[in-house]
């Protein structure tokens, strides 16, 4: 089928390509281990080569298609650095400040800005926010105008905040990242037995401590008592890691709703890691939440909305497809 | 002058030995790069040879004199298991509970039990006891009947709350080695700067963000503005240690008050580095607190008030030295 968009989702660790037809469906897809950190201080010919590994053919045979990215790429250590757009926003902001990017092969690779949430602490996004614009087309959230929550777990959580088609607020958890150093590179690991299935009686357990006044002593204290309950023989080794992770889980789902004074009634969606997702909600559904949905992954129907909004294609009736 | 003790603060990474006078006082000190994360799964030997090392010319020298440790060389890891006492206890409790290692020299090992608050989230604590009760000995810590809070600043920070001589209770804080693993394994430090000299306007930055509303979001949640303060020109590069510094310390010091329910007015002690100790007592003058003093290190102090307690060595009268 005809090729309409190629389009990459271009992050840290990995570079997702997709090569998507007349009305935006996937017609195809690849993945590398060719993310931003991979290439940083390579310079762009480290750029241009990932670039042609990924999808130099697709580019071949459609010689006329234009070709889009989000997500690190866009950062200061990415191939260029697009400007954050500052939120409350809308999908036609973004798509008015893609910045262009000349390739070798004569070809504009359009990048995705990030997103800025300006403040005392500032909050920032690259590649959520294009996801999240994905999810809204696909309505698979709901009526458009009620408001929503989207939980995006992942090594840095994001949680935003969706009004009336517009993002207009978000805030990070550093969760699955504090989650990875605090097990691979403190005391806490020396007892949690890795492998195995997931332990849901032990992140049950973790979620409760976090929840309740035992959780009063913030994250630096409650994580020891992954230790000190091994220790004492009351969890075992191989139950620490779920533990843990539900602790942690635990303190950002009841800082979330602090931060964005949801209450147990707001609709959220969740989209990321099938496994992950589970686990939050899990936590959800455990502190009350009555309406929390998983969506699949929304990354590329992100990029064919905001191309389609930018107009570098053009919409085209299902009919004549 | 003559030995009459031989005392160790054998801990996870390092060894101290002190060679001990009639009245306690430290005669001669040593410390060695022997802790029982260079011994664990080496067997007995290798304590054997580490002890050997640190103070054999002092056994040879005394050969009737005890020798006593505090620390993780009572852990399961250490050398011999020395089972933890339950909180509240006085010295009493703690010196009545030495175990036993006899070494292939003939010579005993007295070894000083950890000591545990049992609890829905059970806390432990080995070497930071005998430390404590070095300090109350030393008077250091005014009238002992008067509540007191002791704070032991380090990779795991203790707060240990005393009543009339007695340990009636004790938090634990991972903060140090959770600021070390940030750093060191997130991607908070890919930012950072590291070296000069300590930035107090950042670490006071960092303090009162954690004390502030802007704290509610938790540990989780804060720390992410240590990267996106500095990606937004905020924040500098160098003082992005010292502010995440002050905003793990700011969490810890308003967990801390609230898990002891201390006062402003509750008299506070602080040991353990200087440096560190400092920061705390920054940040606690900063929330207001009115009553923190410095204390020296008194481990060495701590093990003659156990072993003299525990009837290992006599008490003299000052005039017979």
């Amino acid at each position: 089928m005809k090729t309409c968009l190629i389009a990459l989702d271009w992050g840290t660790s990995s570079l997702r390509a997709y090569r998507l037809g007349a009305s935006g469906q996937v017609l195809d897809q690849r993945e590398a281990a060719r993310g931003i950190m991979q290439l940083e201080n390579l310079g762009d010919a480290a750029f241009e080569r990932a670039l042609e590994e990924a999808c130099g053919d697709w580019l071949d045979d459609a010689p006329a298609v234009p070709l889009i990215a989000c997500g690190m790429i866009g950062s200061a250590q990415g191939w260029r650095e697009a400007a954050y757009i500052t939120c409350p926003l809308g999908i036609e902001q973004l798509s008015a400040a893609l910045l262009r990017i000349p390739t070798r092969r004569g070809r504009d690779l359009w990048v995705v800005p990030g997103v800025i949430q300006r403040g005392d602490l500032p909050n920032l996004m690259r590649g959520e926010e294009t996801q999240v614009f994905g999810l809204l087309a696909e309505q698979l959230a709901g009526p458009a105008d009620a408001p929503l929550l989207i939980g995006l777990p992942g090594s840095h959580s994001k949680w935003v905040v969706v009004e009336a088609g517009q993002v207009v607020g978000f805030h990070t958890f550093m969760t699955g990242e504090v989650y990875g150093a605090l097990l691979g590179h403190t005391i806490l690991g020396r007892t949690a037995v890795p492998g195995g299935t997931f332990d849901a009686a032990s992140f049950d357990r973790g979620l409760d401590v976090a929840g309740s006044s035992l959780g009063g002593g913030g994250v630096l204290s409650t994580i020891f008592s992954s230790r000190s309950l091994v220790l004492t023989g009351e969890l075992a080794g191989q139950e620490q890691a779920d533990y843990l992770s539900g602790l942690l889980i635990g303190h950002e789902l009841l800082a979330m709703t602090r931060l964005c004074q949801a209450t147990t009634a707001q609709r959220v969606v969740l989209i990321g890691s099938a496994a992950l997702c589970e686990r939050y909600l899990r936590g959800l559904e455990r502190r009350g939440h009555a309406s929390v949905r998983l969506a699949p992954e929304a990354t590329a129907m992100g990029l064919w909305q905001v191309a389609r909004q930018a107009a570098l294609v053009e919409l085209r009736h299902t009919e004549e497809i």
